[in-house]
Parts: structure tokens; C-alpha cells; sequence
């Protein structure tokens, strides 16, 4: 029996040379948003709504749902809430639907459709995320949602981290996957340290959320999938 | 005083992320575009000719010209030559112009147009590459041709090992260099090997064209480097 495969897409430029239908995509923005909506829901929120302009997001403002708008890695302006995982607590977020705005993550999810099932993936639910893939045994994207199209460390590392775990159970005969799993190797010992050697950590450290990032690399902190269902909100899967 | 900037470019798709204007730009198409272009000049060619076009291509057929294309890996129906760096021997190959049109590479050298100047590398005359580089002391885009617009591990190995060789002479804060650079350490040791675990080995191999692949990985066999001079025809830079 041929076993399925796996690609990794590591920017969203180059997501038109993969063919989502009948696959799995996973969205991976670990540095923040796929890190935030797995903390929100792991932390009781009742989902995630990911949208991709300000416009959108402030018209769902209601009582039942929080506005979160990320832009250019800070709070956007006129807005409360943005893009840090540890910004949602459960007195904050538990049965309430957060609506996130990002500059790149949302986005992706939203390029994703037209796949059989689009989920969110980062360190905090790796191995979550893994064995869910393990048991669907589907063809699979991984897709780095990078920074403005540009390659990113981290969300590569992540694809490698979850190609690490899969290696056994899927072909990942591309050159992309090879090369992340590669980078994993060389970061995995110190995890914090290599993605210190990012631009995205350079550009979020000068604001100030070095704790966030340093959350953002622990890996299964938590147990869920997210996954985008029917009515275009992020909920556990189950 | 400032270091001159080195970009990794790793894919055709990513390139209009870059600006060309005001720098040096390396083509890299290792297997084979790149590596032929070092071959033939080194053996004594006048120039290379890079064209898009088939047409174009059989258009410059003259007593003084040698026409070759490849495409998928091969060469195309109707021509006597193509993209291996092994085909042009002095003998075939002195005081000859090369007209070669390629898959990749060739492609990437027109649409470098813009930069300050454009010369070619491979590993065939990596040292030579970057001694100009150090010398030229300008802002540098390494640009990997790829296999059809896809990352390709061998181009961005070359380009981890310029990094190598230059990392005190140059800013390189961005990911995809340092990924560039930190899979070049994966692989220096053993670069053959290493890049048996590409797909486009694994594309060529199938072509019976091993001898080919352990050619191009061979280090500062010459000391030439290409560059596209005013009549776009490619020629050694002194």
C-alpha cells in the first residue's frame, strides 16, 4: 500500500503549485496567529472566527464575540485585542467567539478552501495535530503562512517538527520537506535559541513580546485540532 | 561602517519580493544551467547565449554558434545539445558560442535584467563567486532558479555556501538565508550524498545521468565567473 503524501508549501506565493482538493492542508502561523487560535480554543473559547480585512472584523463586534486585529505584529489601531496567544485567558475568551485579523495566518486559512478539511497547527498542539494526520492518512499540505509571502524559520521548523513525527507514515519526497525536516534537526535541541535567529523574532522582539515567542515554542501545551468547519469558524475537532 | 545586504531568493515566484536595482545578482541553477555555463566558458567558449525560446533558439544556428536546449531534464527533440556540463569539451567547444535555452536557469537570467550586473554560479566556481562578491562589496540577491518556480534544495545549498564563505562581508538577516546557510552545514560534509536526497537527482537519475550530478557538486574546479554583458551574451568577467 503506497503511503500518502505530504508537501510542504512555505509560502503563500508558491501555494498555487500545490493542488488542495482532497487533502488535508494544515495552516501553520506559529509566530502568532495558528499559536493564538489553538491557545483561545484550548482556553474555552467557543471558536474562532478568522477574517481577513479590519472591516470585517469590526462588523462582527457583538456581545457574544471579541475583535482581535493584528497588523504588522501589533495591536491594530482603535482596537483592544490582538495576537498573542497569551492574551486570551478563560475568564477572557471561555464561551465567547474570538474574530481575528492577522497579517498573514488568516489569510492563509482562507486560501486553503476547497481542501477536504483545513486545520491550524503549531508547537503548542504538535503532536495533536500529528496524530490526527497519522489517522486520517490523507495527502497533506503543510503550508507556512510566512511573513508577506517571504519564507519564515519558524513555520518551516514546524513543518519539519511534524514531518519528524510522520516520517514512517507518509512519502515526503520533495525537497521542501526534506530541507525542513533538515532544519528541525539542526534546531530541535535548543528550539527558543534558532528561532531567536529569525527575522520575525528581530521584528517582535522590538516590540516587546519576547514572552510570547518564548510560549510559542513549547511543544503540546495543548491537546486540540482546530479545524475551519462548515460556517467558516475555527472549532475543535473532535 | 555598514555590510553590503545578502538576500536568498528561493524560488522564481519569490523574486518580485526583491528589488535588482543597484545589485549584484547570482543566478543559480547548479544542476545544470549554471554549472554548463562555468564548463563551456572555462573550456574556452566565446560567450553563451541564454534564450527563453526553442525558436529562439534555432533562429541563432550559425557555423559559429552551437545550439543546445534541454527541457524536463532532457534533450529536446530536434537538437544535437544540451544542458550537460559535460558535453562541451574544448574540442566541441573553443572559440564557439553556446545558444542554450534551459528548463530553469535561463529564464532566471532574464529576469535578473535591471541589477547592476548579473553573473552565474555553481559549485564548479564557488570560490571565484565569491571573491568577486567580497570585492564588488555591494548589496547581493543569490537567486535560485529552482525546478518549475519550486524550491530546490541543491540551488539553496550553493547559496548557503556563499553565506559560508562570506559571512563576515555580509548582512544576511533574513530566513531564507540563514536556512540556506545552516543546510549547508547539514551538508558540506558530504554534499554528493546529500543531494541524492533531492528530487531533482531523483528526476535526473532517472535519465542515466549520475556522472553529471557528481560533476556539478565538485568545488573550484574553475575559477571563472559568467557575467551577462551588454549584448546579453554571457562571458568571463575580468
Amino acid at each position: 500500500m503506497s503511503l500518502p503524501k505530504l508537501e510542504v508549501c512555505i509560502s503563500p506565493l508558491l501555494f498555487n503549485l500545490h493542488q488542495v482538493k482532497h487533502k488535508n492542508v494544515v495552516v501553520i502561523d506559529v509566530l502568532r496567529a495558528t499559536s493564538t487560535i489553538c491557545a483561545a480554543l484550548s482556553n474555552g473559547a467557543a471558536s474562532v472566527i478568522p477574517v481577513t480585512t479590519i472591516e470585517e472584523c469590526l462588523a462582527l463586534k457583538t456581545t457574544e464575540n471579541i475583535i482581535a486585529c493584528e497588523r504588522e505584529g501589533k495591536i491594530a489601531d482603535g482596537f483592544e485585542h490582538g495576537n498573542s496567544p497569551l492574551e486570551y485567558s478563560p475568564a477572557i475568551i471561555k464561551d465567547k467567539s474570538l474574530v481575528l485579523t492577522t497579517t498573514n495566518g488568516t489569510r492563509c486559512i482562507n486560501m486553503s478552501k476547497g481542501a477536504d478539511l483545513i486545520i491550524t497547527g503549531s508547537f503548542l498542539n504538535l503532536s495533536a495535530v500529528t496524530a490526527f494526520l497519522a489517522k486520517s492518512n490523507k495527502d497533506t499540505i503543510l503550508f507556512c503562512s510566512g511573513w508577506k509571502d517571504q519564507f519564515s524559520l519558524e513555520d518551516t521548523l514546524f513543518a519539519g517538527a511534524v514531518i519528524d513525527q510522520l516520517q514512517d507514515k507518509f512519502n515526503f519526497n520533495n525537497d521542501s520537506s526534506f530541507a525542513a525536516w533538515q532544519l528541525y534537526q539542526s534546531a530541535k535541541d535548543d528550539l527558543l535559541n534558532y528561532v531567536k535567529n529569525s527575522s520575525h523574532y528581530q521584528r517582535l522582539a522590538g516590540y516587546g513580546i519576547e514572552k510570547d515567542i518564548a510560549f510559542c515554542v513549547n511543544i503540546d501545551t495543548y491537546s486540540i485540532v482546530p479545524y475551519l468547519n462548515s460556517t467558516n469558524q475555527l472549532t475543535i475537532l473532535h
